[in-house]
C-alpha cells in the first residue's frame, strides 16, 4: 500500500503556507495528514506522532516552523523516517533564524531543509522520496516536470509572439 | 536489489568533506559511487550522470559544492530522484553563500539541504530515504540511533563518576 | 554588423525588472532579444541558447534570477561570451541569496555581477562591452554620461534657486 | 535550603565552555550539577531532567548548545524554572545560528539568552535569579561587582603610572 | 510580600510592544511598574531607578530598546537583580542591531535576552524568576502552560474535524 | 565668524532624509548649504566642492548616500575638514550596504559615520564639532540636551498619571 | 592592434591577490599594465588613469579594493570602458563590506563585480570582453575551457581508478 | 591653548588597538590622555570623565569597545563634545555587533563611528575636528595627506621599475 506523508506545524498561523505541501502531494496523488502539534507546547504529543509515524503508514514527515524553529529537529530525533523541514518567514529576522535553526542540525540527526516558505517544494521532495519505491509515482513526477518545462516554453513563445510591452500589460 | 547512492562534487578539493557521506552510508551497508563532475566545467557529463542515475540503480544523489554552489540544483533539475545538497565551507563568506545557493531553490525543483559541511548527515539522510522501502536498513538506522544515545549516556556517566576537571584533562 | 545582446530570465515574474536592461540598450541603439528560459525547468534549451549565442550574433548575455539564482552561472558555463548576472530581489532573503549565488562563481567561469535588481546597469554594462569594438556606441555612451551629469547639475541648480522646502513640495 | 543550578549540554565538546558557568557559580557559593544530555540523541532523558529539576532542588537551568541549538528550548518547554541559554560558537556560521535558534523562542516559552560563549555570564545570571530570594547571595553578588570595579580601577591606575608602552610590554 | 517587576523603556514609541510584558505579568497576578527612562537622555534617573529597584520591592527588571540598544546593559550595570532585555524591531537593521547590542554583554554583567519584540515572553520569564521563591506563582505558571497545550490541542482537533479548507476560510 | 556646514547628497531622492540634518543645525542656529552633487555622475564638481569647502567658510561636511555609498569617502579624500557620512536606507540590502561602504574607510581617510538614515544626528554631530571652538553653540547644545531630558521626563510623568491604556489610546 | 587590460589597486597589500588577474590574462596572451593608485590617497592620478585608459589602448579595467571599496566605482565614473571590480577579503567583515561597496552601484555607472578575491576570474572576464572583437582570443578562451573540462575528467578518472582513500592520501 | 583628546576603553584588552589613535594624534602633535574606564563596571567614573572632559581641556573623546559596545554611547550621553566610537573586533560576531551597537545611536545623541578596529582613523578624525579651530593643525593634516599620496606614488613607481614578481618577492 502506498505510504502517506505527515505534515506537521506548531501553530495554525503556519497552516496557509504548509498547506502548499499538501497541494503538491495531492496533485501527485499522495495521501497526507496535516496535524498541529507544537514542539514546545505539546512536546509529548509531538514526539508520539513522530515515533508512531512509520507504523502508521507514513513514509516521510514534513515539519514547518518559524523563529527558533525546533519542530523539524525534535521530530527528526524521534524517527528514522526522512524529515523535511520548512523554515517559515516571519518576525524581525524574516525566516533566516528559522532556516539556521532547521538546517544546521548536529551530526547524527539530519533534517532535509528546503527554502524559506518552500512548503510546495517540501511536498515535491516527499513525493520524490516515496517514488524511490513507487514507479508510478516516479512517472507522475516526470509528468509534472514535463509540465513545468512546457509552461516555461509556452511563456517564452507568447513573449516572442506578442513582445514585452504587450506581455507586461497582459 | 538494494539501491545505491551517488555522491557528486565539482572539485577534488571537496573530496575529504564529501567522503564523510560515504562513510555514513558504508557503516549502514549502503553502496555508494563517488564522482567528480562540475556543473560549470563539464555540464553535459554532470547532467548525464544525473539523468541516468535512476536506471543505473541509484536511489538518491548527494551533491556537495561551495561558493555559488550550483551543482545540487543543476543535478536536481535533471532527475526526480531525491537530491541532497551539502554546502561546503570556504571562501570569504564561509559557506553561507553555498547554503543560500543550495537551499533557496525555486518552486518545482527541491534540493534536500543539510548543514554547511554536513556530509555525514547527508549520508544518513540518504539512508533514511532508501529505508522507506528497506526494512532491514531501517533496523540498522534504529541501531545507529541507539548507539548515538548510548554514547551520550556513557559520556554523562563518566562525567558523573570522574568529575569535570578529570574529564577535561582526560 | 553590430552585435546584439541576449537577455535571459527563468520566469516571466522577472520580466518587468529585466526589461530595464532592454530599455537601457535600446536608448543606446543596441538590439536585444529577450527570452524566458529556466536553468532548472528547461536546462537543455537554456544551454542551447547560451552555446549558440555567439554564432547567432550576440556579443553579450544578460541573465537575471532570484533565490538560488543559477541561471547566470549555468549560461556562463556554456559560452565564453561575457555573461552579466542580475540578482533579483524577492523571497525572505530579499535577493542577498541571489547575489551570493551569482557573484561567488568558482575559478574558471566568471559572471559579471551588478546590483540587486540592477538590470538597467546590466544593459549599460553590456553596451560598454560592445563599445570596446564600436566607437560610435562609445560616443553614445559618452553622451549618456554627459546627460547624467547635466541632470544632476540641473537638479542642484533648481535646489539652489527654489530652496529645499519648495523642492520637496514640488 | 539553597537551590542548586543544573548545567546541561548535549555533547562533551561543549564542556570546556560550559564549565565557566560552574566556575562563576562556585565562586558565588552556589551548588551546581553538570549533565551531558542531548535534545536529539536522548530526548526522553533530557525532558526527564528538565521536568524533575524543580523537585530535585534546582532553582535555574543553564543549557548550552551550538549549531541548530534546540537544547535550551526543549528544556524550557518541560519546566517553568528559568532556563538560561548559551549559544556555543562553532561551525561555519560561528554561533550566530545557535544564537538565533536559542533567542528567537516563540510566544509562551522564554529562554533567557546570553552572549555567544557567554557561559560565565550565564552562571552569574543564574546566581542573580537565585539571589532574588537569598539576601546573602545578593550580598556576595554585590561584592563580586565591587571587585570588578576595583580591578578596572587598578588597571587604570597602573596605566596612568607606568604609561602605555610599559603597560603593553608587561 | 510578593515582589514586583519594573518595566523600563527609553521612549514612548516602545510602549505598545513593552506593554505585552505587563499583560503577561498581570495575567499571572504579578504587579508591575512601567517607566519611560532613557539611558542616553536621562542617564542619572535611569541609573537611580535601577539602583533602587531591589529596595523598592522589585524582583526583576525588564528593559526594552531598539537600535543601539544600551538601556538593558546600562540598567544591568547598576543592579544585581536579574535584568531581562527586549530588543525592539525598527530602523533599517530591523532589530538585529538591538539584539546584538543587548545579548552580547561582556563578562561580568549579564542581560537575559529574549526574542526581538519578545516582550510577552520577557514578562513570562520575569514571572518564572519570581516563581523560584513563590510556589503559588509557580502553580499559576503551570496552569498557563497547560492552557497553552490545550489551545494547541483544540486547534488540532478542530482541524481534524473540519479540514484544512474550512479552517483557513474560518 | 561662525562656520557653516555643507550638506551634500548625490541624488534628490535623498533630499527628504538629508534635510533632517539642516533642521537640526538650524535649530542650533548653524548656517547650512545643501548641494546635490554625485560622486559618480559629476565627480569633478563634487571634488571641487570638497576641496574649496574650508576656504568657503565651512567647518564640517555632511554627505549622505545609499547603496554602494561612495560620496562621503570621495569627499573625505578631498578635504581635511571632518566629513560626516549618512548611510541612506533603500534597495534590497536596506542601507547595510551603504553603512559598510561609508564606515569601513581604509587607514588615512576617516569618515564620521552615523546611523542609517541618521541625518538629524549628523546635524547634531556637526554642531558638536563646531562647538569645540564656539562656546555659545556649546551652550545651545546643552540646552538641546536638557530639552531632550525634560521631554522624556514629561512623557514618564504623563504615563504615571494617566496609565498605559490611556497613554496608548491618546 | 590588440587591446590591453589595466589592473588597478589602491595599495600594494592587494598586489598578490590582484596579480592573479594578470596571470589569467597572460595565459591568454593579453597584455596588462598593473598600477597602484588609490581612490582616496591620489584621487586625481586615479581619475586620470581611468580617463585616459581608452586612448592608451586599454579595452577593460580591473580594479580591486577591500573594506569600503570605492576604487572600482570611482574608476567606472571616469570611463565608459567596462570596469571589473574585485572585492578583496580582509578586516573584520571579511570582504562582504567590499562586495557591497562594489556591486551595489547606483543607476548609471555599472561595475562588473566578481567573487571576493576573484581576481583570476576578473582576468578571464576581461579576456572574454576583449574576445567579443577578437576571434583568436575567443579561440584561446575555448581552449582554456576545454582544458578546465579535461582536468576535471582526469581527476574523476583517477578517483575511479585508485579509489577515495588512495586519492586523499596522494 | 590647544585642546587634548581623551581616549577611553573599558578593558586593557583593547589597549593595543586603541593606542593606534594615540599614535595618530601624537604624529600630528595633539596631546592625549588614555584611560581605562568601563561603562558597565565603573559607570559613575566613566560618566564623570565624560562630563568633566570639556572643562578639563579636551576637545574630543575617542571611545573604543567590543561586543555589546555601550561605552561610546554612554560617554556621548554625558557630554556635547564630539565622541568618536571605535568598534573593536572580537568574539563570535567579530565586531559587527560592536559596529551596530555604536553606530545605530538613537536621535539626539550622535556617535561619530569609524571602521571596526579603525582606531588610527579615529585619531585622525579627532585631529580634523580640532583643526576646525587650529590652522596649524590643519596644515599638519595637509602634510600628512601629502605624505600618504607620495607613499602610494612611490610604491607605484617601484612597481613600474622592478615589476610584479620582484615586488612581491621583496
Amino acid at each position: 500500500m502506498a505510504r502517506k506523508v505527515l505534515i506537521l506545524m506548531g501553530s495554525d498561523s503556519d497552516l496557509k503556507v504548509m498547506n502548499e505541501a499538501a497541494k503538491a502531494l495531492h496533485a501527485l496523488e499522495v495521501e497526507t495528514e496535516i496535524r498541529i502539534s507544537s514542539a514546545h507546547r505539546v512536546p509529548d504529543k509531538t514526539m508520539k506522532l513522530a515515533r508512531s509515524a512509520r507504523e502508521n503508514g507514513f513514509g516521510a514527515i514534513i515539519a514547518g516552523a518559524g523563529l527558533a524553529a525546533h519542530l523539524p529537529g525534535v521530530v527528526a530525533a524521534c524517527t528514522t523516517l526522512p524529515v523535511i523541514g520548512v523554515p517559515i518567514q516571519g518576525g524581525a529576522i524574516q525566516g533566516i533564524d528559522a532556516l539556521y535553526a532547521i538546517v544546521q542540525m548536529p551530526k547524527g540527526i539530519p533534517v532535509a531543509t528546503v527554502a524559506v516558505n518552500g512548503a510546495f517544494n517540501a511536498g515535491l521532495l516527499a513525493a520524490q522520496i516515496l517514488a524511490t519505491a513507487d514507479d508510478e509515482l516516479a512517472t507522475r513526477l516526470d509528468s509534472y516536470r514535463a509540465q513545468l518545462a512546457s509552461e516555461v516554453e509556452a511563456k517564452d513563445d507568447k513573449l516572442q509572439t506578442i513582445g514585452v510591452e504587450a506581455y507586461l500589460n497582459n
